[in-house]
């Protein structure tokens, strides 16, 4: 692994490799995630271009190196652990905006740009790319892990706005899966094969992006619930009418009195019911939101006898979604001294979403601890979030249980284990358990085609088969 | 073969196989498609059940058989021919609906099931699938080709709209790519993997599809412009502006020359200007409409002087839509004594729409052959049909050197050389030119991963690699 390290040392340069023991230890395990290993990578290379990463992947190949691709770190399954050890590939210096091209309404960025600062760029044109993960998030791990957020119940997860990809192969072959027409029918859809394959089928160099036109208006209203029941099922209500809101949240009674206590001092200046509360986002001209938010009220009604409270000005409307958008941070940094946050999520067929979420609620409640239920309800996709004691066994056990209880009835409901976060290390068996053994073969055969020495993010998604 | 088909007969009865010569040779070529060949499979086998598909399946397995999956027949680059001969499976009789799903917006289906016989069977429902390909078209053959139709500006293509399949593999194998959930990031997507492979990785035998609720009200007008390139500019506009049209389609001249001739009854009572037009459906609440029909008119103004006309009717309105949806029928049937079609179709970057339609449409002209250009506008994608005298090998030359320079000219533009018809045999050669070696070679590892036999519909995407 060294070999390979000071091969790459000297092609790319001193200023291109550290082995640096706290940046390798900030490279190999994070604070959200519930899956951080012990092992670490035993150096982390800056490529700052496709030719670079060619030289990274021709040295790994040459000496069978693991190579762990980094991106900013968000993930929460482990899926930049380096559980085999090897070089830790860090995208930090391929930020950069290749092609903005707004009569095609299309961006080429590199992987390690961040989507917030690339909306702040091209936001004059009048487009934007409207996925919505964490802040933090950069392109290349939202490829790796198709992510989505609060907009996809309008816009879908990334797959849909991913155009073409240039990726180094494991050998350091560099190939391109398109070129740049907005619809194609044309050869194997090997664009949707690396999204979401988290960087186990090679490293993604150059990713060419949709845009859409940001909404000429936007509205933003809560609405609270007795129960987390009824908040569900009006939920489900809406998404069923077919009106097109721009997105669906879901808060419970924990994370409305952190809204409270945390919020911004705009959010706070209001107090707000410490019940289950829908966030609504409306989006289009601004006659469409008004007969929008008619018929909205009009579905809610029978669910709930509260009435709307709207975001009176520019200022609480960013405030009141950034409360939402951020709870996971919220949380994190006010989380009770010591303790460690496990944050999970799956999605279910839509008629099954308010069973579940009850059932869950019931299960974090009984807990004792901080567990909150948050979640994109637009599509059927809900979170959880609990915080417990790393040294006390029986609260890490009692945590596991209820995580892999909310997994398993996602899988009675024919839903998946992961709606957002991917597999990384966290989800593999799971994995197994919601798709069978013949199907993860045949991700197995696929991944061996490519890579063959297994030598990309090894351990993650899948495992070899026993005995291999 | 024989071995193998008379196996199959012998697990599945005699009444799933013919031999017959005429229904061989239906199953081996195609009025529409321009890439027939003349080797035709031994037999043509229907199976009722993914079993049934699974013994086909063995028997071809274990003879080195070529299976060759066939649909509605509908597709026009050579999809289902036989080059290497082989057995062909009908899924005629695996049209069931096998479960309807209205609270989860979901439904079950097998291959044979025809798209607009679901719709109108599950219409009562309120909810429809939003593709919209020839009206012929079966759901197992709208997987194969990554399909679209005049609905894709909204609602895009197969791929967004697959939930999950069930395949059967080359040797056998069956597996299930998904569970049902709306949205997942767990593994490797398989679904889009077998969307649009054209059945050269297995065949489908059971497909779950999002349904979309249908909207409230639509409105159907045609404007039509004094060139093809200031419709071309003003369909640019639109798209760019957000406002969500349900389609946006383009007919030139020659089309609507089609329309006032051969146009249903209803159509036929207004005499319609023959220059080129575009069709615009609206759709969503009343209220929207109206507001998107005053935008849109506001939008297309500087490109022309002349006002929308507005399907006055119900009646109207489907049959001025049936006129763009039935154009190539339309054409086909009335063409002249003896002729051939050439349709074919491709899409670009956004911004050269207009270029590559006025450059290919003055081709077309400079002809002296009816040839005409038709566009799915809404997402850059247009089609010719040209009609030549098969007998001419000059009008067989003039018109294959129309489609290569309109194919050749896409790709200078980064576009693609197939929109939504697939590759089949037709378009391998400009594949390559489209993405290169490099990237063909992957998708043959991913095919050998899955078919070491190469036995599933041989001949079609891309070749084996010369001198294998």
């Amino acid at each position: 692994m060294l070999k390979a390290a000071n091969e790459i040392l000297s092609v790319l340069g001193a200023d291109a490799v550290s082995f640096d023991e706290d940046v390798i230890e900030h490279h190999g395990r994070s604070d959200w995630s519930t899956s951080n290993t012990t092992v670490r990578p035993v150096a982390v290379v800056y490529p700052k271009t496709t030719e670079d990463v060619v030289a990274i992947a021709q040295s790994c190949n040459k000496h069978n190196v693991p190579i762990v691709p980094f991106g900013a770190g968000s993930s929460v399954e482990g899926n930049f652990s380096s559980p085999h050890s090897g070089i830790c590939v860090d995208f930090t210096y391929m930020n950069r905006v290749i092609a903005f091209r707004p009569d095609d309404m299309d961006v080429t960025v590199q992987p390690g740009a961040n989507w917030v600062d690339l909306n702040n760029k091209i936001a004059e044109s009048g487009l934007f790319l409207p996925l919505d993960p964490s802040p933090t998030a950069q392109i290349g791990g939202m490829v790796a892990t198709n992510c989505s957020g609060t907009n996809a119940m309008r816009y879908g997860t990334m797959k849909d706005w991913v155009v073409n990809l240039t990726v180094v192969l494991a050998d350091g072959q560099v190939i391109k899966t398109r070129r740049r027409p907005r619809k194609t029918s044309a050869g194997y859809n090997l664009t949707s094969l690396f999204v979401g394959a988290e960087g186990t089928l090679g490293m993604v160099t150059e990713v060419t992006l949709k845009l859409a036109p940001i909404p000429q208006d936007t509205s933003v209203a809560i609405v609270s619930f007795p129960t987390i029941k009824e908040a569900a099922t009006a939920a489900s209500s809406i998404i069923r009418s077919g009106i097109q809101l721009a997105a669906l949240e879901m808060m419970d009674d924990l994370q409305m009195h952190v809204v409270n206590r945390h919020g911004s001092a705009a959010v706070r200046k209001r107090k707000w019911l410490e019940e289950p509360t829908l966030f609504l986002k409306f989006s289009g001209t601004t006659d469409a939101i008004k007969s929008d938010i008619k018929r909205v009220g009009q579905l809610i009604k029978p669910h709930n006898p509260r009435d709307f409270i709207f975001a009176k000005s520019e200022q609480e409307k960013q405030d009141l979604w950034a409360a939402r958008k951020e709870a996971l941070f919220t949380m994190v940094n006010t989380r009770p001294e010591g303790t460690e946050i496990w944050s999970t999520d799956v999605a279910v067929p839509l008629s099954r979403l308010t069973d579940i979420i009850e059932v869950t609620k019931k299960d974090c409640s009984s807990l004792g601890l901080f567990a909150s239920v948050i979640g994109h309800v637009g599509d059927a996709n809900f979170h959880t979030a609990m915080f417990f004691d790393p040294k006390s066994a029986e609260q890490k056990a009692a945590v596991s249980k209820v995580v892999h209880d909310m997994m398993d009835r996602a899988l009675e409901m024919e839903g998946t284990v992961s709606g957002e976060h991917a597999i990384g290390i966290g989800k593999k068996d799971s994995l197994v358990d919601e798709l069978g053994v013949e199907t993860i073969n045949l991700m197995r055969s696929l991944k061996r085609a490519v890579d063959p020495k297994w030598i990309m993010n090894p351990g993650k998604v899948f495992d070899l088969p026993k005995g291999t």
